[in-house]
């Protein structure tokens, strides 16, 4: 294991950190891992996790520019390397208090010149990862396989990883295990027949049902939606598109979801929305806790630092009970111009508090009641007489034309949003 | 029936005009109802219609200015304005030549002080409907009913308007019935309940469809999805989340998508792109053939002019062997500055001869075959071995894992954009 | 003068609510108009205006819907609901302890049926305006003319409008006067000539300021970009086209902007941009503090509600030292849902707010002095050695190449994004 | 000089194979060099110009992806395979009858580990260059610093990295020398001084400038906007963005724009809209004849395939008499799964089919007459009276006023759009 401060010197355990005053950026004002919140431990409501392919992997490259991010676990062969960026991980994760992590096979391992040799370095890596899992009690979030990087791979290719990767994520005891193809769209509809591809996507998620099945895995399996890049266009789109997909492919049942809002954003939807959409279908497995800029039209995962949107995605969690087995992962990279190994602990913490934050200002929306309330009392028509008949499913055509004849038209009453906006303003 | 002429004077039945020079733009130079095509009329693959809010009750207001359009045909009462409205359209649909047409509850009639007494105004109107149906030939390609206008109508009185409206459609033999509720969304997160309403709306098409059902109803229902406007979100977003909602709420029996172009490109698609995957999922019925511009935010309703749009759209509906029961209506308005009456036929015609031009299109390059073929080779990896068993549902990641230990990496083919690309731009 | 509670009975003024728990909405917990900051009182950094056209004549009508919204005011004949409309909005900016109001002509007197009629209109009200101005205080932060409404008016009348507005800018004492036509661009470029329109605009603004000249009117003139809708394409796009324009025209002395953020977000940059780029050029006149959704592809003209937001212009605000003889206007309407009298105070008082809390935030950086002075340290080099020879404008293209070639590389430092991002989301 | 065929192997040079059926791709089938339109030939008409970076540098990495394109002059050490590059890159523009390219200084020879390295490097390349040009004809359209892809240049390697580019610019008699920063904006408003860098921008181009007029350099200087990508927010947005800057720095005698389609479209313009708007105010320069995905918000650069697109730029340069000494420079790159060398030809012969039809077109259009003429009916109020005062510039407000009293309303003409659109459409 890495020895205390090997590669983040002069970086102590960050929650033991004094909180000094405002001017103090590392230091967790409003995260506190053990304060319990409706009943429950905060770090059990967030669930943190920190994702290996931009923190440990990032080199600040663009397409426009060329690396700016030069870190020190880089050094040695490939598979030193590996082994390095693995202790300098768990070494971050130590330091920055938090108990849960994210990988692609090819981020821990490097990729051989042939299957057996990249299955072999992953064997050799995850043996070391279990033992700094077994050392530190930090455990997988999840993991997911890196089907979009190689430039030649094919379905079957991407058959084989995935195989191992399942066995990787029985080994780490990983709580769940995700699909993101990145090129399962199209660049152009001319050359693409839209519904074999669809066809071939559902048989292939069946194969990875089956197989997970067979090897006794218990991991919830999570499809992460995405509208466009790499590709022009993306089946899974958004989460409403893979819901569809998932219930036409009778998949449903085998898979829930891992919403990014900054996907949710670039397919044109409001921050919080295929958490809140997810949520309503019972299929919100998982968050990766990110932001974009609304005004640009590309992935930037950005460390989320919004504390309107941290209150509403936690508001829709608590509102779930939870999102165990998922978390909030962070799938956010500092950006190429901030180039020191500090800035990787200034950005998770900026993140972590603002989720902080957003979470107790869900708590005090939840505990005072107001807000509820207020909505509550806005479909209050449908806890009795005809409401109550359509709400359960009894309710005619024939009934709300006689309900009409004999009552007329109702009174309309405010949907006054500017009052929910201006309360919602005082919990944030 | 109205007098040949009496609204549009000085124009002769359309199709009968010289096919002039260049210059003449009313003319049909491409658009030739009886001409036969892959072993259909022109005019049964394009099923063109005529919607009747924008272009018999058009305005020409906008959200910043009043109405700058001033029909012959609105005068007197709001019940004589109707009937003349009614003539009017029939004299247009003749003179057009264009077989179909769509109409809202309260195009057709006004809306009286009460139920009963809006039901009325409809029975008048579509008395006379049916009569001049009778005497043209024209029929009804959907009805619809208008939920979104009227400030303060709640569920129930839709039901009773819904009600009534299927009662419309059977009278007058519509061949389909479309849902666009406008208001099935929200403007504030803060004050809606999503899954408190998700399930009221899929309530609600159950009672329509048992409505429908009773009063023994054989049109086709279908949803129009839209994503925001005048909602700030819908749950109709696109076809996906249509598709997603139905399967969840085991309506997909009942029900498939009109889908409206303009409305694609505002969910951030390309034109096609709703229009393929409702015919990749078996759910497209009917479109509404219209446009928007890439670089507008707001429906603009235009009428479609964009040959390679209309090339893309015709081939998709080719390849799903047309759109029966459903048809192209033209959900599109002349611009509020386009003041003179003639500016209604120039706008059709130039939009149904670009159909024309893009099922021409779309034909030849169906029976070339040299783009389909292009494709079919692209896929050919899957007609047989395990790309075979994948396509068929038997494959196992085994399979997979043990195909590339055997086989090795196979050898990238080029995708060739933009050679289909160049070929494509040769039929358009 | 409207009595005490004619209109908006059952209100006391505001500012003397008693300030209660979190659960009082209408209660100015933030704002305190006589309170100083950074040498100056709060109501004079933020000069909050209350536009009469959303507030006092809007009707909650959108594209696809009617009336919702009815006002006690609009009774009688229309001179007699402009002359009500205005006891009441003087009613409304007393109560709510504004000092600023803005309006269209056409706002505050009904169009007669001749430019005569219209004229004599205006003279009416703006004589009860100027006795009601006297009476409270209130001012008139600016006129314009509304030139978009119409359906026929050419250049000419538009001329002739201006020259009336100009007349009552000067008689009401009106601080600034406002130009956004609307119309000003094109729906299509096929049947535009671009330059000739643009030769025109800069002609017609020329008029304006040897009129205004003439009757010696002392007002800032001001632009308001606004990049699309009504008009597909609108020349005004944003700050910098407008910049362009003038500059080009030789009009930039004559005008500055009026800076509207839901604009600004249309034409795809962040919510601060165009105040920030305007500022930069000194063109930052006047604000029209509204907000849309970023989702959204069309000017809601919402209350600004985002304490983010408003933070960052009231940071540059700060740093013009100020936007006198301009101001924060709201040019934002209640939902068309929100129906209820009171909701205009809610949405006034909670946008107050928000701006008091902006304010707050940015006189706590600028105070602090610790985000400045990181962004002072970032450009330090610019003031030594060659750096400062770069910012006066002597040092070459030589000069450089022979720093390089005797220093060679420097090093790279962090630009520490995330760190202000968090550093920033302390003062908010 | 390369032997004919080195690098593209059987392939003979395109403009003299035959010009088969439909199937055939790579056949020039529109463009025809010599032909004579308007007085000129199509070659100067479309002056094209192949790009060097994304052609011959370009290797199909993305984002998420790595290499998929290998190339057979990337060979040896970086001087060996910049001569390679050089040689295979005068066969390619020699086989496809194209006489410009363009290139950025580190594109044609490799950055060195210092200035004077990278300098020399420079010199060798060019020497070659100009031989390749004396022996082809083959001219440099433009020559461009490539000054964003270095991790950790400052200003002042930029500085001198300008020289060295104005030199080679002049060395190999380039026609025009253009500026495309890519990181002259921010990723954060919270750490930029907007006003600083504006002013240093400012005085940079200022110092080109001179340094041009010094060695006495002929060229026209070209500044190429983008609204994003890869900074959040750059400085030269579009074209307006550009003028406004450049007239306020009193830089507008020195530059002109060239303007890339796929920015104008990131920047919620429509496809043609900078080049009209250029054009219109006198800047227009030169074309990066490229073209986005208007659903896509990044810079996707394919090859310009839409004749509507192509018809309607090619339309504006007519009316301004043509390009030179700018051109249609295709800063276009093949997919990243086009794989075969073949690709690069067919994709540009595609998109230089597709100006050729562009070209036809306007070339019709402007004989005909009838667009020209309807818009200048349109106008022709302008022409004579009070309108022609407008033109003019000697018109007044009073004079308004005077004429709407004496004439009052005048009577609405349509605007035709639909008109417009039809007709456009029989010339596409």
């Amino acid at each position: 294991m890495a020895t205390e401060g090997e590669y983040f010197k002069g970086i102590s355990k960050i929650p033991y950190l004094p909180s000094a005053g405002p001017h103090d950026v590392m230091c967790f004002k409003q995260y506190n891992a053990e304060e319990v919140l409706l009943g429950r431990k905060m770090e059990d409501w967030l669930r943190f996790s920190v994702c290996y392919w931009h923190t440990f992997c990032g080199i600040g490259a663009d397409p426009f520019g060329s690396q700016t991010l030069h870190r020190p676990w880089n050094q040695g062969t490939p598979m030193e390397s590996a082994r390095n960026r693995l202790n300098a991980a768990f070494e971050f994760f130590n330091k920055l208090g938090v108990k849960y992590y994210t990988f692609h096979d090819r981020d821990m391992a490097p990729e051989g010149s042939t299957l057996e040799e990249s299955n072999r370095n992953l064997d050799q890596l995850t043996d070391l990862a279990l033992q700094l899992q077994a050392q530190t009690g930090v455990q997988v979030l999840w993991v997911t396989c890196n089907l979009f990087a190689h430039p030649s791979h094919v379905l079957a290719y991407a058959g084989a990883q995935v195989k191992k990767g399942l066995d990787i994520a029985k080994k780490l005891g990983a709580e769940n295990f995700v699909f993101w193809g990145g090129r399962e769209g199209f660049y152009s509809i001319l050359n693409t027949d839209v519904a074999a591809e669809l066809k071939h996507m559902a048989n292939f998620f069946k194969m990875a049902v089956r197989y997970k099945e067979k090897i006794g895995l218990k991991c919830q399996f999570l499809i992460e939606p995405k509208p466009k890049e790499p590709c022009k266009h993306q089946y899974d789109y958004d989460a409403m598109s893979v819901i569809g997909f998932l219930k036409h492919y009778g998949l449903d049942d085998h898979f829930k979801l891992n919403i990014e809002p900054n996907h949710t954003t670039l397919a044109g939807h409001s921050y919080e929305h295929d958490i809140v959409m997810a949520s309503a279908f019972g299929m919100l497995g998982s968050v990766d806790s990110n932001t974009g800029s609304p005004d640009l039209g590309w992935d930037t995962d950005q460390f989320p630092m919004d504390t309107k949107n941290t209150t509403l995605v936690m508001k829709a969690i608590i509102e779930q009970g939870g999102l165990q087995p998922g978390g909030l992962n962070f799938d956010a990279k500092v950006r190429r111009e901030s180039t020191d190994l500090e800035d990787l602990f200034i950005a998770h913490i900026g993140a972590m508090d603002a989720f902080a934050r957003g979470l107790r200002n869900a708590v005090r929306l939840t505990e005072d009641g107001l807000l509820p309330g207020m909505v509550k009392e806005r479909y209050s028509s449908f806890a009795q007489g005809l409401g109550q008949r359509v709400e359960e499913g009894t309710a005619t055509l024939e009934d709300m034309e006689a309900y009409i004849k004999q009552n007329g038209e109702p009174k309309v009453t405010s949907g006054k949003q500017e009052k929910y906006e201006s309360i919602f303003n005082q919990y944030i």
